[in-house]
This record gives C-alpha cells, structure tokens and sequence, in this order.
C-alpha cells in the first residue's frame, strides 16, 4: 500500500492550512503514516497535473488521487475500516458534514480578519506575492483593511464560538466521549489561528474556558501533534 | 412495559412545542407508540409535582421521570436500543448535541420573529395571558414589536439556513442517507413554525430549495406525521 499525503506548507515548513490540518489529524487518528510531500503555493503546476485542480490537501492512495479534505476524510474511512472510525456511523457523517459547513462558513469566516493581516508572514516569502494578490482580489481591499476592524471580528467569533462553548462544556470533545473528525475539522480552525498569528484571539474573549481547554487537549492529541511544527516566526526569522 | 409522553398542546389539540416535535418523531423512529397526555401550560402545577420543573416534553417510562427533549432522545436511545437508532454512534450523538445548541440559539432565535406574533393564536385560549406576559416579560417589548421587523428577520433566518441548504443540497438528510434526530432536532424548528404562523417564512426566500424539499420529505414521514394534526387556524376557529 502506498499513501503520499501533499500538505500545504509555508515560511521554513510551517503547516498553514488548516484543510490540510484537518487531514493531517485524519490520517494519525487511523493511525496511518503517509509520504508527505510540502506543498508550496509555487507548486500549483504539479497539484494540477495531479489533480486537475490547484487545492491542496490531496492524497494518493495506491495510484488513486483524492483532493478535497471532506472526500479525503471519507476516503480515509471507507477505505480504512478497521483503523478508528472518523465518523461512527452513517449519521454521523451526516451531521459531520453539517458541522464541516458550519466550520468552513460561519467559524472560518469569523476567523480570517482575527489572523490575515498577520498570516502573510508564515508564508514563505516566494508565495507571498502570490498569497496577498490573490486574496486581496477576493476580498476587494487589503489583507490589513480586512482585518483593521479587530473588537468587530472578536464579536463575530465570540458568537461562533457561543455554540462551541455550550456543547463543550457538557461533553469533552464535539464528537462526545472522544475525539473524531467533527473535532478535526473545528480544531483546524484554531490551529490556522494558532500558527498564523501571534494573538491569542480565544484568550482575548471571556467566557470560552472549556472551548479553550478543549482546543489545549486537541493540541496534546497524538503525541503533542498540534505543536509538532512551529507556529508563528519570531520577529528574526 | 409503560411509556407516557407528556406533551404540548395549544388550540384544539394543535402540536405547539419544537420540543415536543423532535420527542414526537424520535418516538416514531423507535417504533414507539407511548400514551399521550395533552399538556397545557395551565397545567404546570401537575408536571411540577411531577418532575421538579414546569418544562414538557416529559416522558414517564416505568415509573422514571425525564425531562428535557435532548435527555429524552438519549433516554430513549439507549433504553430502546432495539429500534432504530436515534444517533449511529457515539461520535454522532456528540455532533448531534452540537446540533441541537446550534439549533435552538442560532435557527431558533432567526425563527422566533418571524413567528410569534401569529403564534399567540394557535395557543388554547385559556393559555394565552400567561404566554404573553412570561414571553413579553422575557423580550422586554410585546410579540408585535418583536416580530415587526421582518425583513431584517429574514435576512437572519437566511444566515442560518446557509449552513443547511449547502449540506442539504449534498445529501437528503442532515444524519446523511436517512434521517435520524439531528433532522427532528432542525425540522423541529420549521415544523414550529409551520404551525404557528400562516405564512412561510422558507418561501420567502429565494435559493433555499434544497431545504424547502428536506422539509418536506421530513413532513411526510411516519404516514406524514408532520401533517397529523392541524397547522394555524382558520380566521372563524
């Protein structure tokens, strides 16, 4: 069996997307060890060749290419069965992607002015042109007018977070007794914040304590996976 | 064995509660087919004595009082686990729990305006000075001030449905190929509303179809429980 994992990755190795955190979870919770090839956003030639489209994560299992982290988690799971199980069952898959469109939409969005403006500096400098062209044109102003409006941002992650917050504070993980791919996808969220930026947007909010220890207990998971790779550089780097 | 559901009722034997909906259809799930007890919110001194608080849906099963809709899916889930499952899976009775907060804070509340001040009549006449004054009392204006701004209400309410409709217009119910309780928990809302106003707040807004058809496919399950019992009155009830 042969499984490359291709995994974005930016300044000095860093892990900086959290759809590739996600997976990255996926994989060591079935206790898989995939080739892992750094993906940088320069190499968009050879994620096209392979893929047909210019995401990242991908993998290739056995020849076969997957891309997309929520077909990428399920090929994970019909294809693995008899590692953990990522979703427990039919309906929790369903209600796995719910969560996962809530995480990307409402979560994510909540997210990305709390981190952008700081992001581009855990980018390596050769996609960094790339990166703020890119998004900037997205967004139809700059990385650091998007984020300029911090106590708003704040707001709209504190009202994510409300239902976050509840859940945790009655049961350990989002997917109860123990972790699996719900609490993936929603902790990737927090690690892209954790890496791409040097504030503690969770910590600046009251009233998140079992969202915050819970996000502390996904970092430990694995053998301290979330602190595998360094987060934000130093001012030197 | 003995199952008692007690269970909220409005004008003329009108299914009013959300609560009482999703405990309805996770009874049918079961195969369960448990005595009813209408229960009025006149008659909170007897479901006091009962159970210690003034909330239904309540079941009584062999003697054992529980309250709250979400202990009563578990109760029943694990106390029947020879009908169909409720959850599929640990992992998905945690993502589940997410969707039920999600559910009443940020779909609830988004319907709530939309409903309330046509509410007050499918309430049983005798129950309507107590609803008006302990929910006024709580909003700190009348049902009509609250409910007067329904466009912005609606653009709320859209937010919401964002999350379901990209999730709906992947797969036929929220728990995935077949519905389970996460879709009770979330029809729950709709179907409140279905009763409680004349006007169709989904048909309002454009591009929810995927939603629109989930609704409806979950109207017409069990023999078309959704439509058992009567929706809002007619102007001379």
């Amino acid at each position: 069996m042969t499984l490359v994992f291709h995994e974005r990755v930016g300044l000095n190795g860093r892990r900086i997307s959290p759809f590739s955190w996600r997976i990255r979870y996926a994989l060591a919770h079935k206790g898989l060890d995939p080739d892992v090839v750094p993906t940088r956003f320069a190499d968009v030639e050879r994620i096209r060749a392979l893929s047909g489209q210019h995401f990242v994560p991908i993998i290739e299992h056995d020849g076969e290419v997957v891309h997309d982290s929520w077909s990428i988690a399920c090929h994970l799971e019909d294809r693995f069965p008899d590692g953990p199980t990522l979703f427990g069952s039919a309906a929790g898959r369903g209600a796995a992607r719910l969560v996962n469109i809530w995480s990307d939409t409402v979560l994510g969005r909540a997210m990305r002015p709390l981190v952008y403006a700081d992001f581009i500096r855990c980018i390596d400098p050769g996609d960094r042109a790339y990166f703020r062209g890119s998004r900037e044109t997205q967004l139809g102003m700059t990385l650091e007018q998007y984020s300029a409006d911090r106590p708003a941002a704040l707001a709209e992650l504190r009202a994510a977070c409300a239902v976050l917050e509840r859940t945790l504070s009655e049961q350990p993980f989002l997917a109860g007794p123990s972790p699996a791919y719900v609490d993936y996808i929603v902790f990737s969220v927090f690690q892209w914040a954790r890496v791409g930026s040097p504030r503690d947007a969770l910590a600046e909010l009251a009233g998140l304590d079992a969202t915050r220890d819970w996000r502390a207990r996904m970092v430990a998971l694995f053998d301290n996976l979330g602190d595998r790779f360094a987060l934000y550089p130093t001012e030197s780097e």
